[in-house]
């Protein structure tokens, strides 16, 4: 395994694809709506990425079986549109993987002549949300006039913020590739994982791509999720004293 | 020397070995029983493997001369069955270390021709452990099925879980390169040196292996160990105040 | 992108050009100086540098757009003097990036035919300032001389000290290229941006180089932006408690 | 720069000269004492050493200069002996560059033709020395014999020590080369500079080389470098605040 590596599952024809990015982040936003797209969606496993950039460790599967840190890329063809889907297990651990990362991300979608970048993540506001907002940010101020036409937010009177990590590097490293690429930010409260600031991006992303899809579902992962995400804080707990020291920790 | 250096001191042949990795991480259970079968067997250390990628340290002995930092290979042979060992003073501390490091042990493996890897941990629970368990993972979904014949515990209940350094990578990336691997984990409390769940786990790969071993120097070695934790402990609460701020420590 | 990306955006000529850098530091004193230098001569933007060793962020402009991390400099040319403007988002987040960034900086300023540089920044003393003072440093003793007929100190009697960052490292990495370097710092409490501190410095730099300049502007300036902190200031403490655990963050 | 940038300040021919490493460490044992042998013997400066591994700082001299951060090595030469002192600013901040430049450091004592390495250091207890002791570790057992005459003790009952940095690096990577290497550790509390333990070392190492030196320097230096500290000291505290948060600190 090099740096990178870039394995090719299935050969795929798009047409013009749309790239929707949803890796782990801020509530697990990101990665919850792109999860549930490709649920609905059946969309199909084309490309998994290994890298040295991730975090050294396998993940166990139900069945016994361990797979790799990674990140994947989805594919879904319908006459109207194609879409290109990236998600995976982590983002980069170092800082300049996060640029070599998303360069690869753009090679690849560049490869597929995509037509425009979606990046999905939540915005956190350290208290519970009341209203279910969706702010953005994009590289071309057209498409910020566009974004705004669907009820994305837009917040000029707070300058100085940042998108960190591949939200944000997809925005501005591919507007140097002449890509256009638009950020779209759930809010929420940055505790949870929260699958209902994951249904309001949804719902503002499909509206833009005149796609419909069953919100049903994500409500009943939202569900699960929950439950897991209390287990797992459990088990957490429970560990939290063997995590201490230099040695290697071994969390299953 | 270079990024990783081979230090090759015995040609030796062997007949498509099985591998057994045991590095330093929770409870020193993997390293507890490559040691103890090491010196049964009389194992002959056949290679050293220096890098950039452990501490920069050397370690003292007991006749006053150092070496440095390293991780060993050492083989075994007879006519049922021969052993490549993998064991060392540390893991990388570099995260990339971990995929470099961890693809040159599979580089020798398959120099050697290895028919199979053990890679051995503990699992630590965050309390003290009642029952000693061995709980496993595989790379392939055969191999999980012929370990659970052996006793060796799968937790499917339990989604989310993951392997961190070599024990998990081995089994990534070995199947990369089509390399069976299984971890097999001692359940440990995660605190201390746990030298009964690595009788545990011998146990279970011996019988694996169709080895027959005495336990006895283990437990001998298990409470000689436990006498240094103790002592190593106390020297290092002395020491803690000269660790603060940011020289570097010559810890003897 | 490759480690570094200098865009060239314009080509002009400059005659023996002095270059000040003021970048993210101590009371954010040189990145203020030069900030307003740019916007009282309206120095022209001419080069931007782009780097691995900058965060993996991208910050949301006023228009909802946003732009990568970055370096920047400017040119501005009169009869008399010509300048280069070194300023940008932030300094290199990593040990070896603020070695090759600051080469990179000198590799620009050699092309240029650089006369001088001036690097300035603040001096944290740990207490509010009641008198305002420059400090200096330098990489020919001549320097050190000619600073001190312009009201720079210098504190012979505290031998010890060291400048961090670019601000050190093209007084260090130029003596080497004997390009004539002047570090300025401005002294300043630490806890808090500066312009009262940046005000001093500009002073000082503007008789050293014999500009003539409103500091109005810049006492407008630094009540803006000292609203501005104070707003960061309240945002920050709302969000901080999202910033725990290892996710990443999305700061807008 | 590149990664490694050696300077050689002057041509000098020694014979099989004996190599002293004294860079800072616990108490600065180490540096103590080779900074006493330069200046008592009037070594001469004859290689500076500039690498990335080093924090990208300058030090800013009483004479209002700066330099950068760096490792230098001084030559002396006379009849009997000849002797090659390495000390420095610095040892490296990254885990690689402490290879990468002790390789170097070996690459020019091979030039030399080096004959034997010491590498100086102190070693930590914790608590107040009572009774100024010094413990050795070498890389061949005919050393470690050797040294045991010149008073040196050897600490057999205490396994699992190691030495972290370029003094254990130089032994362990000098026995790679065949290059004998001795450590002297001065037996220091580890909270503070220990010129006391300084001299300890000194005249063990006197011993050991032959070589007759005035202690009176070094006790005066001692009285001298322990007020420098004790006003360090004080302005680390005022400063502290200055620290928090993200930026880059500049401390004179």
């Amino acid at each position: 395994m090099k740096e990178i590596e870039i394995r090719e599952l299935k050969r795929v024809k798009l047409n013009a694809p749309v790239m929707i990015e949803g890796l782990p982040g801020v509530g697990n936003v990101g990665k919850l709506v792109v999860e549930h797209m490709i649920e609905e969606l059946h969309a199909e496993k084309i490309i998994e990425i290994y890298s040295w950039h991730f975090p050294p460790q396998v993940f166990v599967k139900d069945d016994g079986t361990v797979r790799l840190c990674r990140n994947e890329i989805y594919a879904w063809s319908s006459p109207k549109l194609d879409l290109l889907i990236l998600t995976g297990d982590q983002q980069s651990i170092t800082n300049e993987g996060h640029y070599i990362l998303t360069e690869k991300y753009l090679d690849i979608a560049e490869k597929f002549g995509v037509s425009r970048i979606f990046t999905l993540g939540g915005y956190g506001i350290g208290h519970l949300v009341e209203e279910q907002r969706v702010i953005g940010a994009a590289n071309t101020p057209e498409l910020v006039e566009e974004m705004r036409r669907f009820g994305v937010e837009f917040m000029e009177e707070e300058p100085g913020g940042s998108i960190v990590g591949a939200s944000g590097l997809l925005l501005g490293l591919g507007k140097m590739r002449g890509i256009p690429a638009v950020c779209l930010l759930g809010v929420t409260s940055g505790y949870l994982v929260d699958p209902k600031s994951a249904q309001a991006v949804l719902r503002v992303l499909c509206k833009i791509l005149g796609l419909e899809m069953d919100m049903h579902a994500l409500e009943e992962r939202a569900k699960e999720m929950e439950r897991v995400v209390e287990r797992l804080k459990k088990m957490e707990q429970a560990q939290a004293p063997m995590r201490a020291g230099e040695e290697l920790e071994y969390i299953r």
